[in-house]
């Protein structure tokens, strides 16, 4: 499977409901998993929608407060029970070692694989995650303690080399790599195939940014430009701004305007607060900011 | 309300299932709520049962299994932004207090109320709760950590004293205690009115018995002997006994021939084995023993 493409575990705020858990989502890309944060229940709903974390070996944690990582332990402990033997790293602030590692010490003793550790600074924008196709850096937010949010990014693809090409210009082997980055190709008799007649471009790179929790912050637009969706935290109406400002969050007309600003193609919010019975609410005020905005809820996928 | 209720959280054994969270219960008792472990999402049940935490002051902890306790920082911290400011006593191994605190304090900064730890011996039968009405006592199970079950115990209440015969031989005030506590009374003219004229006899004390998790253990018998109700691990098949005794787990079978040489009243089993896709199999084997056995689950209340 090529694509990118997110599913929901849990998107309310501090406080779950009936059917909404706290914050958690996992990025499914090329037959891996990424967690994004671990509220509790996070295992629960991976159960219930089927996803098995064998081939999740990264949780990146956006900020250490109880709504995002209470999920934690209780993942990690069912891992070991369920016989897991590779490593599972988890990127995030510094101190949560502190705090995880004594519980892992005491409750997981028959564990047969490893919890690594691979702390960040969430103040700065840089680079946390890489491996062949994929880049994950950090995206400082604006909350009550050091927050980063994250983006996904899949790396450039080279162009797709056209078959019919190489067998009518007889191109040897070695040289396709060289084409497929761009470069022209000569025949034995010295003439010159401009590269566009030889390839395809491929599909442009795919984009996800998440960003959760945040009070407003135009800071972050260049670091999330022209993401294909962003996952921006919505946890009031705007009428009830003094609230979001004082608790460090976002209204959801302020999460539109950073996707409006952001030219991303389309805003998920989530992250609402307890109070709304009718989250409808925050969909419409981000709507009559940017129209392609999409409710989170629990269990949703998003193809990316 | 003077009947004694309990409800049913989370009956799963360590992993948690689609439908069954890991082991929680709620013991209503006239007007108070006594919860006994606290698997992760326990707080989410509530919510989804309408439970509300403010006649909820106890928590009693079996053992310190994940499966058990995971569910606790997450109820702690929720009930902190809930604005509580009653005192919330956790009874538990010592251990506890040690892993809990530096996570409360780091995660739950704001709180307004405190948790107390009260801390006992898992290993001994003791007092370990009382109040006007109730009497909670320690019941030392066989598991591979120390585990203790619990009894839940009405005190015995007064006889009822017959209204008409108060008016009938003028009976003054002072002595209705002495009536229903089993005294005679003496006419003004030196006759003695036997107590059984007096008094109806009050209705016996509710007695619940929480057994989990355990090995089979004749031991605790005596313990529970009578009870209304007996909710008693099942987590294994009586053919998987082998797997059952390795782990300090019972079967259903076994737990079934507890509830019969304890004489209680109905059996409830629970704390199944991600294992068995059927669970009715367990309450086919445990009924062959004892006939009022019921299979707990997630929202089941049962009247004790």
């Amino acid at each position: 499977m090529e694509s990118m493409n997110v599913t929901i575990l849990g998107c309310n705020s501090a406080l779950p409901v009936i059917d909404r858990f706290q914050t958690s989502q996992i990025v499914h890309f090329r037959e891996k998993m990424f967690m994004i944060d671990c509220g509790e229940g996070a295992q629960i709903r991976m159960r219930q929608l089927k996803l098995k974390a064998t081939r999740l070996n990264h949780i990146f944690i956006s900020h250490l407060h109880g709504d995002h990582v209470f999920g934690l332990i209780g993942l990690i402990s069912s891992l070991g029970m369920t016989g897991r033997t590779a490593d599972l790293v988890i990127h995030a602030h510094p101190d949560l070692e502190k705090l995880l590692q004594p519980q892992i010490d005491y409750y997981c003793t028959d564990m047969n694989y490893k919890v690594v550790f691979e702390s960040f600074d969430p103040r700065k924008h840089a680079l946390i995650y890489e491996d062949r196709s994929l880049r994950v850096t950090s995206i400082p937010l604006k909350h009550r303690v050091p927050t980063s949010g994250f983006l996904f990014e899949e790396k450039e693809k080279p162009n797709h080399i056209i078959r019919e090409m190489i067998d009518l210009y007889h191109i040897p082997l070695r040289e396709i790599p060289h084409i497929q980055h761009g470069a022209d190709f000569i025949t034995e008799d010295g003439i010159v195939i401009p590269n566009t007649q030889l390839t395809r471009t491929s599909l442009p790179p795919k984009k996800y940014a998440y960003c959760s929790d945040t009070a407003y912050s135009k800071r972050i637009t260049p670091w999330i430009e022209g993401a294909d969706v962003l996952y921006h935290e919505a946890t009031f109406l705007h009428a009830d701004i003094l609230r979001a400002k004082t608790t460090g969050h976002s209204s959801a007309f302020q999460a539109a305007e950073i996707a409006r600003d952001a030219h991303v193609r389309q805003l998920i919010i989530g992250h609402y607060s307890a109070r709304y019975a009718q989250i409808e609410d925050l969909l419409q005020e981000a709507k009559s900011i940017f129209p392609n905005t999409q409710l989170a809820y629990d269990g949703l996928n998003i193809q990316i």
